[in-house]
């Protein structure tokens, strides 16, 4: 049996969410479900499968105690369908308790390291990354969003991590691999942990919502914050993990490596959806087949669209999961479906970001501001 | 016949300074001394023996073109003699043109993540440090001091350099290591590279002064100024190396870690020259077989103080060198003159040192200020 692989870096497959749990110790969501009062689509519908010490983020919200939800972005293009998985599980845990903030990092250092884009460029990039997780429902009122160019504290962090890790931890943790890979493991660390510091409100649960394939990075931070605990006092971050899309071109991951494997939430609706008509799906090779057999929704790329992102409801998602997979129904009037809600979706965020710049702008330099009046 | 080791981190043994040519690539000082109008003692005694790319600067010196000098200090404790060696040579080279720029990198992070020492701690430090260089005759007119806890360009530098080095590249030159020293390595890199930034003045030679251990930075900054030349036009800095002192202790290198082995700028002269007084020499077992065989000022430490620091001229060291070695002087005697020596400096520097706090202070903020106002 081929083992699963967990690649921040690279192409993961997984095939077997499940096994996740013997192979890396990734618990699962389920038995928590009941914990939640209005659980999220993600959570509902099991694409949120797997977890870390969820449950420490859930006691604070229950004990009405502060937390913190740690995502972040690459500024080197748009916002793409991972992304939006992420800030939707951000925005929904954000949601939970009015004692939770967010913090935001914007990786621009790495956008210049890894791409080659200046400060100017992801300057940009980045006001209309925060404007897209606005509209996605982010309350800027409890959100710190930052440049990693412009906050020290992740920098020194990172150095004090990497007088920590040995080699063999890092190579145990993600392989054997370039030490730029491995100082944007101990950076991301830093991001992680940074909530905890004394001067942002010390120890508390971080929950970092992710995609499957980032747990090596969990793992790291979780080390990293016990090796340090006596003099910093962290909690290990928790986690909750996501399953990874299915490509439209068809294989394990959408990638924004493979802009042809998804789409961004820059796309134009036209864009978008002709690539959403043109997609590989899980459908049989003639309609005949396909009338007799049914489709394969557990590995179609549109069905995930529809259960992931855009469909209206659970009976939704459900009516397509029926229809497809007892034959029902085809793969074009399908594609053609997902396609409008796509382009509807894409029609509607585009006027809510546009009108989110002006915000966007503001959470930057209001985050500045608190973040250099409490720094040393 | 031993091979001879030049690491940044450990106890190097150099036993031959002309070997360091071939082996690594480092070239004599003495083809040029005849451009210097007036060379320092330690360039006229051969204390400083190598060099890469000198020439550059001294070209810069003739055409009245600017240039920079880079050192730094871990604000961990002291000024210790190995700091003053690189202070005074620093200094010297400052002196040579108006168009001279001295950048004085404190290593706080590093202090921080080495040693525990808070930011609070070691900016009190940095500031007697600074008041050191200041009393050793640094310009402050002509001199940029900064933390490393407040520079982001050092950080952003040292991210977008670990993209360009490869693991093969860093084993290469510093040997298997931990990634906390390849990572401050990096670190390194960035601040001798940071004096050609555009913001701040462009490229242009740099001249790092450094103990012969130093030499693998030396290689890594060259190599990735070669690296880095497109985008950053950087022109690879050049060093000039000193001779290690030997330990009071006896062996080859004078260390801060062991602090018997030498003395701070701190101590007092009383106990500074107690120090000396009780040093291993190149002396012999006997008077009678010292007088008949004469002692060994080549292996010896207290010789080594005279050299390098305290003698009043080239005739002094030159008289003690002939005494010692033909048997006309004892090392006891030899060792009261030095403590004496030590003592008359370390009165006059701590003196000049405490009349330079203020001045220290000055020059840090007036960095702060022109540094933020010209960073992005």
């Amino acid at each position: 049996m081929e083992k699963d692989t967990l690649d921040p870096w690279g192409t993961s497959s997984i095939k077997d969410y499940s096994r996740l749990q013997s192979e890396f110790g990734i618990a699962p969501v389920a038995p928590l479900v009941s914990r939640f009062r209005n659980p999220s689509p993600h959570i509902r519908r099991g694409i949120d499968f797997g977890q870390r010490d969820l449950g420490r983020v859930l006691d604070a919200v229950d004990n009405n105690k502060p937390y913190a939800i740690m995502s972040g972005i690459k500024p080197d293009g748009a916002f793409h369908l991972g992304n939006k998985m992420t800030a939707d599980d951000m925005v929904y845990f954000q949601s939970l308790s009015k004692k939770a903030t967010v913090f935001y990092a914007i990786a621009d250092v790495e956008a210049y390291a890894d791409n080659g884009l200046s400060f100017a460029e992801t300057a940009k990039t980045a006001i209309r990354n925060v404007a897209d997780i606005l509209a996605l429902g982010l309350d800027p009122d409890h959100a710190v969003a930052y440049k990693q160019s412009e906050e020290m504290r992740v920098m020194r962090m990172s150095t004090i991590f990497s007088r920590g890790v040995t080699n063999n931890m890092l190579r145990a943790i993600y392989g054997e691999r370039q030490i730029g890979l491995y100082l944007s493991a101990l950076v991301q660390a830093g991001d992680i942990l940074m909530p905890q510091l004394p001067d942002l409100g010390g120890p508390k649960p971080v929950l970092v919502p992710v995609g499957a394939d980032q747990d090596p990075h969990i793992r790291l931070s979780r080390d990293l914050a016990d090796r340090y605990h006596s003099e910093f006092g962290f909690v290990p971050p928790s986690a909750i993990y996501h399953r990874l899309e299915f490509a439209l071109t068809g294989g394990y991951k959408m990638s924004k490596r493979v802009p042809e494997s998804g789409f961004t939430l820059d796309d134009t609706p036209t864009e978008a959806s002709k690539r959403v008509r043109a997609a590989f799906t899980g459908g049989r090779d003639t309609t005949e087949e396909q009338r007799r057999l049914g489709g394969r929704a557990d590995i179609c790329p549109v069905y995930d669209l529809y259960q992931f992102h855009f469909a209206r409801d659970d009976e939704h998602v459900k009516r397509v999961y029926n229809e497809c997979t007892k034959g029902i129904r085809l793969c074009g009037e399908c594609k053609q479906e997902a396609a409008g809600l796509v382009k509807s979706f894409l029609e509607a965020h585009h006027r809510n970001r546009d009108s989110m710049m002006r915000e966007a702008k503001e959470l930057m330099a209001k985050s500045r501001s608190y973040l250099t009046s409490t720094g040393k």
